[in-house]
């Protein structure tokens, strides 16, 4: 009943922080120094290709809670999301669509949730310049869903009012 | 009243799409291609380094709603928000920190709101790889407020479930 991480890349870290305590973990990845230092911080991996499937085997694809599939290269994610669809057909997978336009592929390729984080950045970014009436509300969800300590500087989304550059009452706007 | 877009990255073209109608937008950039075709799509481009002081200048970033600063370089985008903040103390900033570590020095330049993708892609990534409840709500309300065409396939996010590999009741989990 674990979280299988295929791969890792740019969105690992701010994973393996939100999933916490949540979850055991296991990470697939090919690069040696890279499982050396997560094994080293108590993480199960297995050093192997992620779209291996007697790799996936031995991580136990058949009985996992779910897949993440989020490296920076779309093209392995969806070679990782076919091997781990191939395996169990069942089984929830997630990835993450580095180019927003191979987000309908990595859903073809077997992912049942497609994030975009350029998308999703932009989203964010375009209601904050326009002031958008949605943006607070989700912020402070997304900051009360945070497990991490408020004095790092580490939350997804902050608002820096008050530091620098108080915008102030719009005088010039 | 015009949004300044600084600079032109990963996440400039979801900016754009989002901000739509609801402002008219104002873009930097030195790439004299991009600013072409940009300017072909009809909109306002000054071709100029988006950190030059006069270049802001004859964008009447005095004058202007809001600043977005979202390259892939944070570096430039440390440079641009300074100009900006320099030339107008009261101006919304908002920006994005492409290296999740860059989002304090980025507040400190001057942004008044910085957003991480990795980071608030990795939360959506996470919470769906739990089964987290605050997901499908947020993900709705992220759809809801898309202006895009729902047969267009550049949702913020979408659930693929119902499609390819439909998780059904969690038999084997
Ligand atoms: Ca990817
Ligand atoms: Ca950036």
């Amino acid at each position: 009943n674990h979280v299988l991480v295929l791969g890792y890349g740019e969105l690992t870290e701010p994973i393996l922080e939100e999933l916490g305590d949540r979850a055991r973990v296991v990470i697939v990845t090919p690069d040696e120094a890279r499982a050396k230092r997560l094994t080293d911080r108590g993480y199960d991996v297995v050093t192997d290709d992620p779209s291996d499937e007697e790799a996936l085997q031995r991580t136990r694809v058949d009985a996992a809670r779910s897949v993440v599939v989020a490296t920076n290269n779309d093209a392995e994610d969806a070679l990782a999301i076919l091997t781990a669809r191939q395996l169990n057909p069942d089984i929830h997978i997630v990835a993450s669509a580095t180019q927003r336009e191979n987000e309908r592929k990595l859903r073809r390729a077997g992912a049942n949730t497609v994030i975009s984080p350029a998308a999703l950045g932009g989203h964010f970014l375009a209601e904050s310049a326009v002031g958008g009436s949605g943006l607070e509300t989700i912020e402070e969800r997304l900051l009360d869903e945070q497990p991490t300590d408020p004095t790092e500087d580490e939350t997804v989304q902050t608002n820096g009012a008050g530091e620098a550059g108080d915008p102030g009452p719009d005088g010039q706007n």
